[in-house]
């Protein structure tokens, strides 16, 4: 794990408020990590709806496997519903066979006695090692005082205890009226370099007290992972374990937030608005902690035939290694720019193009651009965040995505023994 | 450019054998460099068979979109016929416009005259930095001097004036039996990081005095590529100026080699395996030549769905960061190579897969075996050559690539400014 923060970090951290009907607790259970907390139990009133998004991996971890089957309302589950959620980091339970899913069960085995509810009721969530079995009787008795300890809570320390090779904890919150009471929206993430010295995932929790029926929270989470967590990428690689679970308490409905059984309800707009930025403050504070990164990047393409063939576009330019080098380096290296939007394979004309970084244009009209100064450019690569905008000129698609660049840091963090 | 030559590199460079109609030589234009060779030309006799195939980037440079269209008979070209080949490193001639394309003309045009043919006869390549119009006018004079001092080949001499940021130059040749007759293929290549500093591009040329008329030359090259220079990456980055050309004299017939049109002629076979290595040969040196590379890697997928199947995720292997870092790191992580299989997109079951690093299985039926040796393992990680072999035990399908490690000197090297 590195030992300095990331001079991407946010400069402010926010006060989290507390959320009714969420109660957090953290424990040192000495999973893999030595002196730190490594498992955190979030305790949820009866009636919380859950929604979750996982990884596309065809290889998912144990817990993913766990949560999908759960959200489905398979084995005990009560549809929608959720009790408690176990996170710990250090072992991804990941690549672990049958052991893997015998841990996922004890787990939720011991959750389920600890809070008093169904195993069905119980999420799950691992981050760390790949392929070492996670002995979960570790959790026996941890579980239990945890759920005696657990308290409307700090945010920020849960959000501390689910880190792995992070350089900072990852926190956001929002205060929105729905109808006419206020509700809250609270998340905490963990990246960070997407997979780090075995370490793999991005883990994702927002909890609020908004009355929102488990169907409709998994449209709202759907919609809104597309822009956001969907949008950032640091190395191209997808873990086994990524897992984004949302959970509503429903509490607000006591001083009068409605309840809300559609996505499409119109109440539910500032709602969803203040929802998505949540998620997206996460995932760009999962960019900005990028293993070795130095730089945040955003990557803008317009005038792409569909948004679709914009995503594309500027997810090869943000997972090209070249590209990443080249900012790593500060250098407004437009070539390799070019190079990316080729290699995508979606529609793009060459004498059309247009590129700049940091609002200057470095090349227009496929060519470079003859007003340009690589004094100023050169200047300009020297910020800590670098957009650069192309410019397709073939439609109305345009979309946008965040990365980081790749610095020998990064390979130095992940080309180190396991051991 | 990189001033050691990498610790990859072939132990013998081949002595390469005259091809009767091919003459070659170099001279020092002042493209970009400074005392070294930085344009070849090579003549071929009249009749001369040429094939080609070109980068798949939507944004090729203007060479390619010249060779393309002279291939197709455009303009004054004889379809399918060649008399001189023009390379020049140093400036790629890429994303340059209309300028772009009046250079190309106005190279082609001089070396109509310095040859003494049609324009639609000259083919070009170019390798270098993008972006930066390309002066053909410092061709004028050289190409006529060059044409007058061409020889039967020297074709190491050749091949280096073709490199950029390659390590050392790349050679082979095979000589084999076509009917009764001997005939032989020379081939050349460039490398090497893909793209390095600005630098782009893999350009190759094989030469054979084997009569084998273009439509047939044209399907042995598109053949040929598929699992060798195709089956390569460096770093999953695509050149807009990726050139494979293959000429063909027919010199041979005159001491009795068959003409063929048709490459399926069962006369072929011994030529074709020949070709194919001759293609196999000078694309393991493209990655043996990797920017920054110190390990050789081949990665092997077997048991997959379809031949297809196993490529994509094979490629899903060779290009994931994490994997490339934790071989420079001789770390035979295995969750690593899980993750890109899983990230594929590909069919494959979990628990199926068995992964081996250098013959070593260190994962079975989804997870880690308990019978490997971890130190026997880190010994092993030590060689130059590393071969990971992914079985993933539902089908018949099977592939293989090459690629290299992923090093902090490739992000230094990549990592500095243009200038």
């Amino acid at each position: 794990m590195s030992s300095s923060v990331s001079p991407l970090a946010p400069k402010n951290v926010p006060d989290m408020p507390v959320i009714a009907g969420i109660r957090l607790a953290t424990a040192e259970a000495g999973i893999r990590y030595k002196n730190r907390t490594d498992v955190l139990l979030a305790v949820m009133d009866k009636g919380t709806a859950v929604a979750g998004v996982f990884t596309k991996s065809k290889c998912p971890s144990a817990p993913v496997e766990w949560c999908r089957a759960k959200l489905k309302g398979g084995g005990s589950s009560k549809k929608g519903l959720a009790r408690a959620l176990v996170v710990n980091s250090g072992n991804a339970n990941a690549f672990t066979g049958k052991t893997g899913r015998a841990s996922t069960a004890l787990t939720a085995k011991i959750a389920a006695k600890a809070v008093g509810c169904s195993e069905g009721e119980i999420f799950l969530a691992s981050t760390g090692v790949i392929g070492e079995p996670l002995d979960a009787t570790k959790f026996d008795g941890v579980l239990g005082r945890l759920a005696e300890a657990a308290e409307p809570g700090d945010y920020l320390t849960a959000a501390k205890a689910i880190m792995t090779t992070d350089t900072f904890p990852k926190v956001a919150t929002a205060t929105v009226k729905l109808g006419k009471a206020r509700v809250t929206i609270n998340g905490m993430a963990k990246g960070a370099g997407m997979i780090a010295p075995d370490m793999a995932t991005m883990l994702s929790f927002i909890f609020t007290d908004a009355p929102i029926a488990p169907a409709a929270l998994q449209a709202l989470l759907k919609a809104g992972v597309e822009d956001t967590f969907n949008a950032v990428t640091i190395d191209g690689d997808t873990s086994t374990s990524d897992t984004l679970l949302a959970f509503a308490t429903g509490a607000a409905a006591e001083h009068g937030a409605p309840k809300i059984s559609r996505a499409s309800d119109p109440r539910l707009k500032a709602f969803v608005k203040a929802f998505n930025q949540v998620l997206a403050n996460l995932s760009e504070q999962v960019a900005r902690d990028g293993e070795g990164a130095r730089k945040l990047v955003e990557i803008t393409v317009e005038g792409a035939k569909t948004k679709a063939s914009a995503r594309k576009i500027a997810m090869s330019i943000a997972n090209s290694p070249l590209v990443k080098t080249a900012i790593a380096g500060e250098d407004a290296n437009w070539g390799r720019v070019v190079m990316a939007v080729g290699k995508a394979g979606e529609p793009a004309d060459r004498d059309k193009l247009s590129i700049s970084f940091n609002g200057i244009r470095v090349a227009r009209s496929g060519a470079r651009d003859p007003d340009y100064d690589e004094a100023q450019v050169s200047e300009a690569m020297k910020a800590p965040e670098i957009a650069i905008k192309v410019s397709l000129g073939l439609g109305k698609g345009r979309d946008r995505v965040l990365t980081c660049d790749l610095t020998k840091e990064y390979v130095a963090i992940n080309g180190d023994y396991r051991s």
